[in-house]
């Protein structure tokens, strides 16, 4: 039961829809989807979550499909089930076959294991982790 | 503060040596960190702990190296100290460089933000994102 | 779906009735809701849970409609989808207006990432920030 | 352990020091914390996360210091010990008293305890609290 | 809405009827539940974590009841709805009456607000809780 | 870093002081560890705490160390390391043995694991589980 209705594109805001065609210009989609019709009610963080969303998911050191990955291993951690679907379906489309997601899975359920078990133990880190970037 | 101390390979018995040796064969190192010398106090635990790492965490339809980093994200997420720590080392092994490590933050910061937008408006799934693997 | 169904007044005990009373008279509404409710299958938790409420959420150095709006915040971050619901009601009735509901929204995000920034990168705590009460 | 050390001010290239400025000026204060000395590292996203911050943080429908608080509320219940130090701090300077750290810790308490009573017992919203915001 | 149907038994390959098989003749069931038709679309993993839970959930140090009862506790403090009912109902099969139910539920509770309050807080640990094993 | 100091038994008000008295004479213990000198800045709120955790963790339905144990399993789902520590140590004086933590932290961390999988695959409840109480 969503809090507030979505904002369609003729109903927004000049700023909003400034918004709206930047996502769909670089997202190459002919709608935005209900995230950003949600937060459309408030511009000012519609603005701001899109330009972090842009400046992060982009090309850059990582792959955009890993990014999409990495970005559904945490929402399912968290239990996002709008961001499993809507991040599940742009890792699909930027490549992720199913085996992949399987595999994917499989990582986070494991990842969520071990933590519980260093955290429970609270086991001390090895002196040859302590500078893990090297 | 560790609950209990770790267990040195002199001091275990032939059923943990014998998960020892096998994760030094495979990961070819010259001894095992803390988690496993903890985990030793449960011999069946750690077999099993450690048949699913082997398992999970070896070639497959993903990189390892993305699979390091997917449980990097897991592990900042969740906060766990020890994991944060020695799976960045093992992607940084696997060649992830700082550059893809400060990318990879943002992402998981990126997600968890969203995530709580996402739940916290009770964002309704479009459509389109119902059967995500196609 | 409902591990237990809620116990309506007519059906309840002169012990949970005797809550369920004093829930009504504080908040002078005509009803209890679902959460007390359910909780009524427990009449000792119920009791001792409606005690921490009344004492927490009543007038104090913070103003009610803060503590529901922190309520709210800790509710998104935790996916509580009935504890959202409840209290941003409850915040709403309180003065809360949409466009409060929406920065409240922004900070949770926002707190969401840097928590995960700060833990992800283990950063340490400044001096000047370790008797941060003065 | 930090993964990565913080980057002062002499050694920050002018990207970075424009941002450094931009906080000490907005904030007043002399120097930056090592939050953003640890961001500089990747500079795009030191930008992002802050250009966030001003934007949310700020003068709005809420008070700052209300949004500082919901901020410790957050980070308490993510356990970031970064977080809570630094905006306790934060809450501290803008006029939080140490009675109103207590009670936003008993909110945040309790908050955190009935959202495992309601997801626990999967209650079901009740009809008036489907609308929250009216 | 699930990402992936499940497999049933016609449909399954003789690797997954195997794991199938041994389910349903340790848990004396006629048919396994969701839970492992869907993981089902992953052989290796579907054989691995039933191996787990094999080994774990069975008889040993502790009571295959309490073991049920723990693991309703870590579903209802991470909201996984599945696995709350799934495991309310193995713990029910196996004597926890609903008034042992409400119990844990209290317990979960309780331990979600204090685990809070000691977070929050960052309140030392006590010289004598250092080695709590003995 | 604690953000307040322990109130030690001298220095604090006949209030605090008949909290006190009382947790030492229900646990039969010379001292209050740090958790109640802390809360103790808070009156209110260390009498609400207390009346709570002697409700709940006392004789029930369920036994006081498998009320212990659930303790520590959330506790290490949360990562609270006082938590882990203080109920570790008094699941240990109430029975459990190191063979039965360690099989607690086998439960807890497969429980982690599937419960990610249960939502990140978003898997439907069956039908034989929707009423797990009977």
């Amino acid at each position: 039961m969503a809090l507030v209705p979505p904002i369609e594109y003729d109903a927004a805001s000049p700023a909003v829809r400034a918004v709206y065609d930047d996502i769909m210009a670089t997202r190459k989609v002919p709608a935005v989807n209900n995230f950003w019709k949600v937060l459309a009610h408030d511009p000012v963080q519609l603005a701001g979550v899109w330009a972090q969303v842009k400046a992060v998911m982009g090309d850059g050191a990582l792959d955009p499909l890993v990014k999409e990955m990495i970005y559904v291993a945490v929402s399912a951690t968290n239990n996002c089930e709008y961001c499993i679907h809507s991040h599940t379906a742009a890792a699909s489309k930027k490549g992720m076959t199913p085996a992949m997601f399987h595999e994917l899975m499989a990582v986070v359920a494991l990842a969520n294991a071990t933590n519980r078990l260093a955290n429970g133990y609270r086991i001390d880190v090895d002196p040859q982790f302590r500078n893990p970037l090297g």
